[in-house]
């Protein structure tokens, strides 16, 4: 069998990858135990994107003649095409709840903090090129330049929110390892793959040593062979 | 078969039930289609509880002679013992992510919000006997009496952090009936358990007519007979 390839947004060191919806991609394609190869890609290489997928963004994948673009697409793709490999979902119920842990990771933790945080950082370690659009898209959504997006005063109280919005995944976390349960499902996934995003762009450290969120980042880094990505081991 | 006795915790008026995990073992059976009866239970009959189950809590489930107490351990329990009747979990993932979602819906939502907001509402419908204890509980949770615990100027900031706080619950039906997705499953009953609540003890207006997540509550409310319950149709 020929190994999947993953279209991964990279920066200017193509090895790292930073979007968590990529990283979903690729954990949900490690979780299965399938072989994969990664295609890095540029926000500044849009043809050859859309040559490939006829769409523009990534993750998409490449299985066997088979393209799949976005991350949970790509996930419903791999537990539909490979149901003998490791289940990522845990049945209908397990996957419907998938958004909702996406839409909480998202609305509550992402937008309002860790994007903010680390806006700076990953233009930082973009290729040359990318920075000009990135910059671009970036102040249209926060509505001013990167620099101030969250200036350095502002940084405690941002890590602060973030800490406090993950208190129900901290709540989980104290009665089960996993979202999932006894082992992991998509839905670690989804909230680990933005644990991976900052691991790729930036030397913030975002959780004490004692929380109970800290150890099952811990524990997902061994599963999914996130230590041995490009970035920062904070 | 006989039906499934379900002790719940009442108010002055044995039919008005009042507790969100009494709601939620309730709706459990109802989502499973078996018989039951209703044990209306006050604080105050600790004894006769204990009796029965050998410890203090409702919701308890009688059945078949059988006695399990603690919301989720019903749902599971109900779960194992009819796996022919309609899936509450729709798999191990969704029973592990119920964990995540009740304890996103306790931490965000009810303790800061609808626990004050519905303090007052709560003693003003017990039983004389049942008023002391429950004051004198809510007095030690919120360190401050009873009446100033949401103060009626800081009503309407305290509704709209809760409309706030269910931004990933609406943008979650906004792709998808229910939580469970096409049809609800126990991630949406503890949701809907707490608006089983509010509407059995406040008639305060908590959602606008236009917000998805109104929408769904009108669906569960039709699903699993809500509309019947002793409350405020708001």
């Amino acid at each position: 069998m020929a190994p999947i390839k993953i279209w991964e947004l990279c920066a200017a060191d193509r090895q790292r990858v930073w979007s968590p919806f990529c990283w979903a991609a690729r954990l949900a394609v490690i979780h299965k135990g399938l072989d994969y190869e990664t295609v890095p890609w540029k926000f500044t290489e849009k043809e050859k994107l859309q040559a490939a997928s006829g769409q523009g963004l990534v993750p998409i994948i490449e299985d066997n003649g088979k393209v799949v673009n976005d991350s949970f697409a790509i996930a419903q793709y791999l537990e539909r095409t490979y149901p003998d490999r490791p289940t990522l979902f845990g049945g209908p119920g397990g996957e419907a709840a998938s958004l909702f842990v996406k839409n909480w990771m998202m609305l509550t933790a992402v937008k309002p903090m860790l994007q903010p945080l680390m806006a700076v950082d990953i233009h930082s370690l973009l290729a040359d090129d990318d920075k000009a659009y990135f910059r671009e898209q970036r102040e249209k959504r926060f509505g001013k330049k990167l620099e101030e997006v969250c200036p350095e005063g502002e940084r405690p109280a941002k890590l602060a929110a973030f800490k406090a919005a993950l208190e129900p995944l901290r709540a989980t976390l104290d009665a089960q390892p996993f979202l999932g349960g006894e082992k992991p499902l998509y839905t670690d996934i989804i909230v680990f793959s933005f644990f991976m995003t900052t691991r790729s762009v930036s030397a913030t450290k975002l959780l004490d040593a004692d929380d109970p969120v800290h150890a099952w980042r811990e524990r997902m880094l061994d599963a999914y062979g996130g230590r041995k990505a490009v970035g920062y081991p904070v």
